[in-house]
């Protein structure tokens, strides 16, 4: 598959991501208010965001892998999935496709009378006083860093060869709802840098200076687990 | 298969579509009034529109293909996958099926002595003033076009022959689910015409004046869709 | 494989559903008074009910092809997928599980110092004054019907040679998630006569005096529906 | 593949299981308050717990056989399936996991302001006071046993050779979440003595002083249904 091909899936999926992901936390989860029983709430969310990754990875999955996430990409190249010099581009198409998916929830939040992009958090990942439970920020970079990590310990065991082929996205799309059940409350839940980037582009100043957090926590989390994951499966070792 | 047969299958499919995901809508979602903890709340309906499809996919897509939708049959039929010649009996047979379902539903839901049809809503789409969150008639355009546009790019993709086999219907059917966890608020998702129609249909005046952006939107979306998924897919080009 | 591990099997499975679904409307649907926020709610039965299936499907299939409902047994033997001599056993262990597993959690219930009894409807079916939402007669008679008629129509389809294999457990399991997102409201979901039978033995005369209707509308559905499917999906006629 | 490597797939497993099921339930069920619609309640945590088995079960069955459960261990050396010889260390493995776990979702809990390990109960399983709906011990006991004797049920089941293949994950990871659909109001729901020894750790003495039941309970109803599936799965007998 050339590689535009395959950058255009990625850029298609991230935006995909986004716009669904932080379209159902934007749109529709506190629908007429916080205490109001129809929104969907963190857990409607969570599954919004995993079910984003379940059918692009069906839809993709055979173009581009369907990364969708820089710290993925980073993470397949430390454990020999993915050629490195495909990183950069990769990356690219996916920060472009997340800030694309932000512009677009942007107009069509704009559509609704009261939507205030000044007082509405608009989907992005925040730490201190920007995180929705005002966790701190060594809480925040330890949880982005651990969930990135195991995110990436499902990814490369659900794709490996010995593991059941064609489930590998219901694994790894289930999981990150799974992550974002447990860690909405700390961050907003990013463990992918280019989701956080697409929303802070558009909501402005205060977000982009903490993004620089769900670019590092998530990479060295993903760094961390394509060490270990490796390790469990394949090495050689005396028991 | 005879076309009578995958037409029968179809009006089957369309008016358990619109029984189920409507009814949830209609019967369940605000159980006891909005702030009733018990009512399955717009998240709850965004599953059973979704199930009604993986459901019908595994009932019946080996006999009709199972579509339910004529932007999908539209959007299959622009990307090759579909005879042109079968368009105009599939859409009928949508139509007659999701107003059928439409009818069924409103023979139940007049059994709940509180319900008032004048007062109800009853799951038809709309924008404006009909928005849940009144969303404005281009907001309301921009998310029918862009959701139906995702939906068919993931069917395509989903059922693209280098897909894994059996898992389409599981994909296809959440991510009608996810996109009504994104879209509830803003047009009560159609991305769909036959579901729109049969609604409106028996809900009078008020939603058929809106109807035509339910069948506008969606096609232009899937048409789109469907031509930007074998160029980014199958078509030969210089990387 | 012998008709006593199959009728073992069949018990166990009907043990499970009526433990699991009713026990999660009993058990959790409310916790905390019902506008408690911590509650599973009817979508958290609906899922509950859904998954006996899914599990048990996967669990027993291969022993006694899991019906756990007599009306499915009927259904099957009307499609000519089940031999007529073993559906009196089949609905003799499913009633007998059903009612088995009520009385577990009865026993479990009882271990809450504010259950009663005598004010708690114990996951039983019910219309007019015992319906959630005081449907008529005549509407959950039509809802059973109509359900019941759906869900065996989504168990011969989905099971089928020509659909994909493996898949029919997630496919008829999430059908009776989706059949209780809509109609709990209404009867609060029976579609299953044996699980209606074992918590009305426990809840006693009350619900007794409407069991009659829980085996009727459902076993008259599952026999349309299985005179429909097999004319949809294989009978030969001029399109 | 040697036991060193299956150990470190139990311990990173079972760590993610106590890190995701517990973490969701201490940092994100009540979010803003019980009353509060945003937080993801029980349903949202019978989610989690589910999705962290099977996305493990995808991730490392292949390496360990995915246990991460002293139960579940124990039973499958009953059931034939699992070698007695390792049974210690994959419980010692599933129990340091496990409390590495914990000690984590501490060390996150900790970086919010008003988490207060005193007055939370940080996930831990309990009876009679120490129940979330004040169940007494003889309900708790009977819960955990017959829950995880379901559990063994269709674990046994679904990973039976006649079962088909790949699917046994979501069997499995699913039925967890139906099981704490059910149980989280008896005991806050174990079913699993590492799941419940880790939290317990971390919370104190209180919650240690109950942790024998949720060691005894789950592995007698393990050992029973250990006993029961192969007799009515497998066993010669007349009918």
């Amino acid at each position: 598959m050339h590689l535009s091909k395959r950058l255009a899936a990625e850029l298609f999926g991230t935006f995909w991501l986004v716009l669904g992901g932080c379209g159902s936390a934007v749109l529709a989860a506190s629908f007429g208010g916080p205490d109001h029983g129809l929104g969907i709430g963190f857990a409607g969310v969570a599954l919004a965001f995993g079910l984003t990754v379940l059918t692009m990875a069906y839809a993709i999955g055979h173009i581009s892998g369907c990364h969708l996430n820089p710290a993925v990409s980073v993470g397949l190249v430390v454990a020999g999935r993915f050629p490195a010099r495909d990183l950069i581009p990769y990356i690219a198409a996916q920060v472009i496709g997340a800030t694309l998916g932000a512009f677009t929830l942007y107009l069509i939040a704009l559509g609704n009378p009261e939507f205030d992009l000044a007082t509405n958090s608009f989907g992005t990942n925040g730490y201190g006083e920007r995180s929705p439970g005002q966790y701190s920020l060594i809480a925040a970079f330890l949880c982005e860093a651990v969930m990135t990590g195991f995110f990436l310990f499902v990814i490369l065991g659900a794709t490996d060869q010995r593991a059941p082929a064609g489930f590998a996205p219901i694994a790894i799309g289930l999981c990150l709802t799974l992550i974002h059940l447990i860690s909405i409350p700390v961050t907003n839940t990013s463990v992918n840098p280019a989701r956080s980037t697409g929303p802070a582009l558009v909501s402005g100043v205060e977000a982009l200076s903490q993004l620089w957090l769900f670019w590092v926590a998530p990479i060295i989390g993903a760094i961390v687990a394509s060490l270990v994951y490796p390790a469990v499966a394949c090495r050689r070792q005396a028991s």
